[in-house]
């Protein structure tokens, strides 16, 4: 790393914490169309006041990790040239550079090194996904996976023994859950942890093939020891799923006995991390490796925990790591930012066909199905990073104890869920469109989709698959974290539910209260549509809350009458299940735009609120066109408003135009990671 | 190549043509439900005989092809592990060995070594698809643009001098046709050969690097010619572009005076295919390297065409290149197969949560969910495949001479454009559900998506745009081809229709027969869609083409509005594009559901017509649900049908997963070619 690297140390502490708050809608006496203020002109912005706008609170951290990220842009042609070993050493040797400026450790506690602020990590985490992404994701195996879990469930004395190593990178390590058989499901993993009293170890065993770990990050070369996820047995019970510390390779880095590790090879991206599988062969650890934070077990093999429910206890532990999927939506939201960055530069320089017999041919960014392609999911990327702002704030208040309230971590989960598996498919889309924005030229990789296209590719999938996660959220809205919340599985669900009288379940779930701020603005009759402007951000809201009212109220129906008409859970489960996880993704868009509405709201006035107010719009309406169908088959939609909605979306696609470019350069991508010589000029 | 290369000579000549024809409702008179017999029931089908439908006329040509595939089946795993110049040597000798096996030549006369037959060709290729698509994507350079541009643009002297070495392999050639400003916009390519009388010979000039050829496939490594397409100028008068056939190596590979070659380098996908950049510095070639066919010039420079109109004259020229649009198309198709299978296979093996607590997990594929997201896939590509082989076989028709009139050939262009822009995001979206549905093993290379993503990424956009391909499908729709279609830009075209009634566009583009055809099944009134079942087939194909008629009388209407309110052409058609691309997309959907019963209403009675019947419905009404939005804002649905719509589709997916499999198994992809050890077993 040259010397011209930023330390953290350089950059004063954050401002007092100003987390944005969920909006509170105004209520019956919002001015109509508030946020449409000036509503026919294209604002003009300034770049800086924008960029200040979406860095928030951690503005300098995210400034230092954009000045360290143009210290090795050489790391986005190696991605492609060298071979996968090689880059692999290139990639582990940039991630112990960025440990030594402290970056990477931002989250941690400042006895060890780390800078005590998670919020500031998850900011780092996030910008460094301008970058190559697989230095991003082995940040996040060796920080945020070993090191959170070292951090989250361990206590005093494993704190001691492993942080301060690994804060500094010296030791490597890796997060050993996933196993080929068991991905999703992790409270059925088969390997199995079993204490002997005689000699005060667990023995570690992987009982079968479905039962090895996989695709765990680190573990093919550079981890030293793996927090482990086993079955833990003790005195012939079975308590669940615990973590244990487990070292794998000796100094040299030869795998210790009975360990066997195979290389998972190459993937479709991220090739300069080295992913792994892992088999234990009855490999015995101290007692004390076990992560006793939630749970201990005594010399003589008494099994100890303050939680009682076996599925609490384990929620409580996966709860503790819901840093990684705050910082993976996040990751995925920014590599959205490269990509429209790039197109939208693209369409402004590149030509094609005449506008008119004695003009040059027309620039792409005029064509109106060229905007059309664009600019809702450059709006939607400003909605999903300001919600993605928010539910980094809360996580940094619960992680910090700055908020201790139970039912506020599970909201805390359930939204970190929901945000991951938004931002992480709005990326995939997002690359994807702007590729084909881009022609063949898009397709070298030069011009950088090629890296973001692969790299990207699978955050839908790891810490945690998205259907599986809105399936989460969704459970949390029929519960409403009922106390036998962490005990349901997907049948206990269905049991639950059907258990209930269906007013019961719209109570529980709190759906009410949506419904009283629906009814201010959309009043029944047949009318109701008369009463608010599209670009009324109130009647948007009632919108997407009336939806999501309408589509958890009816997943409970259908639950409840499947198990009614003596159809078997599982059955009923499988059929409902579309629909369950369709409420819970009504569910996180509105909070998304929620999230979006309270920014606009809190700005002062202004071109940037104009412009912000614009966007925000686009992307409400944009959102309410795809789905229109829905709210045309449930009476909340004319004809005449749906067209509407389309024709308003085609104006402000124009109004947007003239500038697109800022908003994009609002995002602040240092010019080396967007690459594309040709492209971007 | 191993002895076990299969030789076409081994194969019988394909039987009597049996292009299917493309449907014409029964009227009236059909019986609602037809396709839907036996209604609620899971057919038990015969795979083989599945095959036998799929594989259609051309049954041994494809399996010649699939057993040359398991030959070379160690090229899936070198095009991970060698670096790209290495792996373009490894598909150039490929590629060779195939042409020395004759399946790369079935579409060159018999007098230069080929096989007379460009279905068995366009089969040919589509069936390589299942293999590494750098081998498929070089072959369809070498013999499909390279070779078709010589047997198609030139004349007897160029084939006897050509044609032999290219259909062998001794000659390997480019198509020198996109620049790096010019892509979609052909017609105003910059590169210039202008005639010089007084040496008999034209020059060939790249002005500036706008005008460079880029991405031009075997350019950077391999061609030892090229054809050029330049703006021919005789006299000072500029004629259009034109073909010609310019040396750009010697024989041992060197470039060739006044020749600059540059390598466009990695690229997302396709790395076995050498694309590089040309610039021609003042290259001078000979008067007979001009491909003559459809214009020629002087020894003393006067130029001469049959065809008087410069456009006409040029797409004429396009128009004998429409065989590489068509073979993309059917490869892309083909593509989304393989994903399927792999997804489908892993969907039965894969376990994940307990469907009963005494049972073990249940299958991936028992989720409705999982259901859902793959089997109208499934069936889509079921559809795709057949709309595919009446355009392949269009081809065959007008490309051998059988049918020679002018609007025919128009409406294969346009068919052609068409099947490729909905197969190419067919195989895009496909591929990347499929990968999803997967997980983390989907995303290893070793499984397979990764080369099948990124390789086929291109696809959208080579071989013509998908946006521009149905921007020319509308073009035809709103002139239906008139005489001066070929010389009309998107302007000309505002212009065109604005200039006439809109009753007149309607009438001209033959929308009034469709109109014909939707009285019979939806009357009007209120209570048309009590008149029809869902699962009739002339009900659906009513739907599709009442949205078509709908869509493009509309985009008329919408043209000849802007202009009459004043608005300048390229405004109007910038406001008007997503509507006329919409037209198209209507248009294309509704060849695809004809293409689709017409094949299932051709079977004998049995189990494999319910079967494909089934996937027929599914296609069906997935295609209407997923656009309801529209037929519930134009009258065409009412709530209680959209839903019903909604609620089939996940009883025909119930139906369908007993015979999933078996679906798959069909294709008959190589097990080899697969790959995915730990997902298909």
């Amino acid at each position: 790393m040259s010397a011209d690297t930023v330390h953290p140390s350089a950059v004063s502490p954050p401002a007092v914490p100003d987390v944005p708050a969920v909006p509170t809608g105004p209520g019956p006496s919002a001015v109509p169309g508030e946020t449409g203020t000036d509503a026919r002109r294209s604002p003009a912005v300034d770049v800086g006041a924008l960029t200040a706008l979406l860095d928030g609170r951690y503005a300098e951290v995210r400034d230092l990790v954009r000045a360290n990220l143009d210290t090795w842009s050489g790391v986005l042609e190696d991605a492609e040239t060298m071979d996968h070993h090689a880059f692999r050493e290139r990639v582990k040797d940039i991630v112990l550079e960025l440990a030594a400026t402290g970056q990477t450790g931002m989250g941690f506690p400042e006895e060890y090194g780390g800078g005590g602020d998670i919020g500031a990590s998850v900011a780092a985490f996030e910008t460094l996904a301008y970058g190559d992404l697989s230095v991003l994701v082995k940040v996040g195996v060796q920080f945020g996976l070993f090191g959170g879990a070292i951090l989250q469930l361990g206590t005093r004395e494993h704190h001691d023994r492993y942080l301060a190593d690994l804060v500094r990178g010296d030791l490597l390590g890796c997060f050993a859950m996933t196993e080929t058989g068991h991905g999703s499901n992790v409270q059925a993993l088969g390997t199995r942890a079993t204490y002997d009293p005689a000699t005060q170890e667990f023995v570690i065993t992987t009982p079968d093939d479905g039962a090895r770990k996989d695709y765990i990050g680190n573990a093919a070369r550079h981890a030293r020891v793996a927090v482990v996820f086993a079955q833990l047995e003790v005195g012939g019970s079975s308590e669940g799923v615990h973590a244990f510390v487990v070292p794998l390779r000796d100094e040299q880095g030869a795998c210790l006995p009975g360990i066997r590790i195979e290389d998972d090879g190459l993937k479709m991206g991220l090739n300069g991390v080295d992913n792994g599988r892992i088999w234990f062969d009855d490999v015995r650890v101290s007692r004390e490796a076990l992560l006793n934070r939630f749970a201990d077990v005594t010399p003589d093999g008494v099994y100890e925990s303050a939680i009682e429910s076996p599925g609490r206890r384990f929620f409580t532990m996966l709860g503790t790591l819901v840093q990684g999927r705050v910082c993976v939506g996040g990751a995925g939201i920014n590599a959205a930012k490269v990509a429209l960055t790039i197109a939208i530069k693209y369409g402004l320089r590149r030509r094609q066909f005449e506008a008119s017999s004695d003009a040059p041919e027309e620039l792409l960014l005029d064509y109106g199905l060229h905007q059309r392609r664009l600019f809702p999911l450059l709006a939607r990327t400003y909605a999903m990073h300001f919600a993605q702002e928010v539910v980094a704030g809360q996580l940094h208040d619960v992680t910090s104890g700055l908020v201790t309230d139970e039912h506020a971590k599970r909201e805390l989960e359930a939204r970190a869920a929901g945000t991951k598996a938004l931002g992480t498919w709005h990326a995939t889309r997002t690359i994807q469109e702007c590729r084909e924005a881009c022609g063949g030229a898009g397709y070298l990789a030069v011009n950088r989709f090629a890296a973001l296209k692969a790299d990207t590719d699978v955050f839908t999938t790891f810490e945690g698959d998205n259907h599986v996660l809105l399936q989460l959220v969704a459970k949390g809205l029929l519960t409403d974290y009922a106390s036998e919340f962490e005990d349901m599985d997907q049948l206990g669900l269905v049991r639950f539910v059907a258990g209930l009288a269906v007013e019961t379940v719209v109570e529980r779930t709190r759906v009410h209260q949506l419904l009283e701020r629906i009814k201010d603005v959309l009043p029944g009759g047949d009318d109701w549509d008369q009463e608010a402007g599209i670009l009324d951000s109130d009647y948007q809201l009632a919108m997407f809350r009336f939806r999501e009212e309408h589509m958890i109220s009816g997943a409970a129906r259908r639950l409840k009458r499947g198990m009614d008409d003596g159809m078997a859970p599982g059955e009923v489960f499988s059929r409902v299940q579309d629909h369950v996880i369709g409420a819970a993704h009504a569910h996180v868009e509105r909070l998304v735009l929620e999230a979006f509405v309270a920014k606009v709201r809190a700005m002062p006035e202004g071109e940037e609120k104009v412009a912000m107010a614009l966007l925000c719009d686009l992307h409400a309406l944009s959102a309410l066109e795809a789905d229109r169908a829905w709210f045309l088959e449930h009476g909340r939609l004319s004809v005449a408003r749906s067209k509407a909605i389309t024709r308003e979306i085609g104006s402000l696609c124009r109004r947007v135009r003239p500038l697109a470019e800022d908003l994009v350069d609002a995002f602040a991508i240092p010019p080396a990671m967007l690459r594309s010589p040709d492209l971007v000029g």
